[in-house]
């Protein structure tokens, strides 16, 4: 009994594939500091349970396909507060902006079409291009240049008749890049030219440092190319909610894509509820946690400042950074650091960064740090990593 | 700026189609029957809100991407109950049953590959099939043969080298067929023969009327071919929780599945949290609701015996039936019923039955009646039909 070659060609999450091997140290009662995931310990607004709670209808029952009326009113007061504009029929609720995103690229790429994608990316991109037999050609971006996006005839060079899409992550993950003004008027340009969907993925909108943070739907003349994928996972510190939508101004898109919503039936009503209440309120919300991130993010490039051989670029948002890291095979040391290394009864576990590249041979070095945790623990981390790294290569 | 051929050649889901007409006539103070969709009118177990209500974790975080351990225990418990055996690592957490049945497909299944469907068949069967560019293949059945299988002979002649699986509904949505014995051992030893995978699609499982139900996961010969798909919405009346679960002792499409299910990176902790509540009582909770389905089903085949012209076999389980009316095109009588024929000031929502098949022709003078409303609400309802039958055909 065989399976597919789409999902044999799919490799395992690199951000929870050492999950097992976390479990197992875990339970000889080691500690280990979650620097893998994107999982904030900030709390969840108490509103969010306090909507849920109050939810007392008998029966619960499938909501609509497109999501429920007031999460898409709570979503369209969201963005006119952020100077965007779009109307509830132009967004879908999605189980998180995991399924906004398969479902973009379902709705506009069939078998054997291209997605550009600036590289490195977030992993799960190709879970959900592979799902639907669809090329992912990055474009490469280096540490060395910020990641910054390489001219505009060189990302020309990738397209092809196959091409549909350039979907891009704003603030980046894994790298923490934040575009500029040029790189945005550079992509938009591109798609309307060439014709290409603009996916924008940005989940991680606000959670710039030293900024002002832009969005793709400021640019009006995008309005049938753009596609937003948004989430309340991390805006709000709810990434159990799955709450996620699709925001376009393409009608066609949003009618076309309305039939796979039909298909799964609906998002879970529940969460829906919980999260108007979380949409309503980013203005007092987000400012200190932006805040606590930047001073995260200083403190992590305080400590790898230390860290000898080391190499980072300062990220400009989102919570992540790409990092190099003195070793041949970074997986090989991740895996042993978190299986076999501890420091006084601690280890630090984060992600190889192999597979946040397409191209054969990119990030073998390199890991993916995300500095979710609080400031404390962020320095211990380090100082774990430091050790580790030390012992490592004395083996 | 156009969409992809796949989603173009998707249909609108026939069950959520005239939801915008529906809204339309509610506007006006219509009051709708909605027998459109297996949405149940009975109670969701108060233990599922109470447990979601009692989470006081600050921080809604990420789940497991298997599903929550306590989960997949309940979930074991409640197959042991059944006489069934899963393990912990042999089930799969999913957004509801689409989920699983999407991501077996992916799978097992590559582009251009086929799955055999017994027809008329519940028709989002046809997006997960497109989202991967994967044919479904009907297997014809018929009312006259109360939607019995064809002969093994017939079944055997649409196998290719293409066919990767066998996929069937039992309890069967939308036809109420329970496969008997003979059948499922035809199933069971069809797959073996021709190493295929069964998708058992048993969200139906124990609404049986009149004799006990049987799981395919009883034949401990198919355990490398068997995948079965639960959830717990039907059994529950818990369909806004959109909780499902993928069963398979075949170790490698477990391995394999984990990988789409990292990619979306969990379900919702909070449903999960509710559903482990749900599975522990089905003994006191389930016997009642299949009596209740029984009721109506008999309430049904005596409202639909009184009105002329209307072909129907008595549905042996779920709570569906396909009714054949004695119109030309029932979708456009039913677009007719809804939109512009009430009786004091009520009418009724059914699905066409076209999309329920792929055959072309097939189907066309079909509906698809799901009897999930309380036994009045029923005997009104088809009393509704009956006047609007006799006025559609007199225009």
């Amino acid at each position: 009994m065989e399976v597919s070659k789409r999902i044999k060609r799919l490799t395992e999450s690199p951000i929870r594939k050492l999950i097992p091997v976390s479990d197992q140290v875990k339970k000889q009662g080691v500690h280990v500091y979650h620097l893998n995931i994107g999982q904030p310990d900030i709390q969840t607004p108490q509103a969010f349970y306090q909507a849920i709670g109050d939810f007392n209808q008998p029966v619960l029952a499938y909501a609509n396909s497109r999501g429920i009326l007031p999460l898409r009113e709570a979503y369209k007061a969201y963005y006119k507060r952020a100077g965007l504009s779009f109307s509830t029929e132009e967004l879908l609720v999605t189980n998180g902006g995991s399924e906004a995103l398969l479902f973009a690229l379902m709705t506009i790429c069939d078998p054997g079409d291209q997605v550009l994608v600036p590289e490195p990316f977030y992993t799960n991109y190709n879970a959900f291009a592979l799902a639907g037999d669809i090329e992912i050609v990055p474009i490469p971006t280096n540490r060395d240049t910020g990641f910054s996006l390489p001219s505009k005839e060189s990302i020309e060079a990738l397209i092809t008749p196959k091409t549909r899409a350039i979907l891009v992550s704003n603030p980046g993950n894994p790298t923490g890049k934040v575009l500029d003004a040029d790189e945005m008027k550079l992509l938009k340009n591109m798609v309307i030219d060439h014709e290409l969907f603009l996916i924008a993925d940005e989940v991680y909108r606000e959670f710039v440092y030293g900024g002002a943070w832009r969005s793709f739907a400021e640019f009006t003349e995008l309005s049938e190319n753009l596609i937003v994928v948004d989430s309340v996972s991390k805006r709000y510190s709810a990434c159990g909610a799955r709450i996620g939508v699709l925001a376009s101004k393409n009608a066609l898109f949003i009618k076309e894509t309305l039939k796979l919503c039909q298909g799964r039936l609906c998002v879970p009503t529940l969460e829906q509820i919980g999260s108007v209440e979380l949409l309503r309120d980013t203005d007092t919300t987000l400012p200190p946690m932006i805040e606590e991130y930047q001073l995260r993010r200083d403190v992590m490039t305080d400590m790898l400042k230390k860290i000898p051989g080391v190499k980072y670029h300062c990220p400009e948002g989102a919570f992540y950074m790409i990092i190099e890291l003195p070793v041949a095979d970074a997986e090989d040391f991740v895996r042993w650091m978190l299986g076999e290394f501890q420091d006084q009864g601690e280890t630090v576990m984060v992600s190889p960064a192999k597979d946040f590249y397409k191209t054969p041979g990119r990030g073998i070095s390199e890991v993916r740090i995300s500095y979710v945790l609080k400031k404390e623990d962020l320095i211990r981390a380090m100082e774990i990593l430091k050790l580790a790294l030390d012992a490592y290569q004395a083996k």
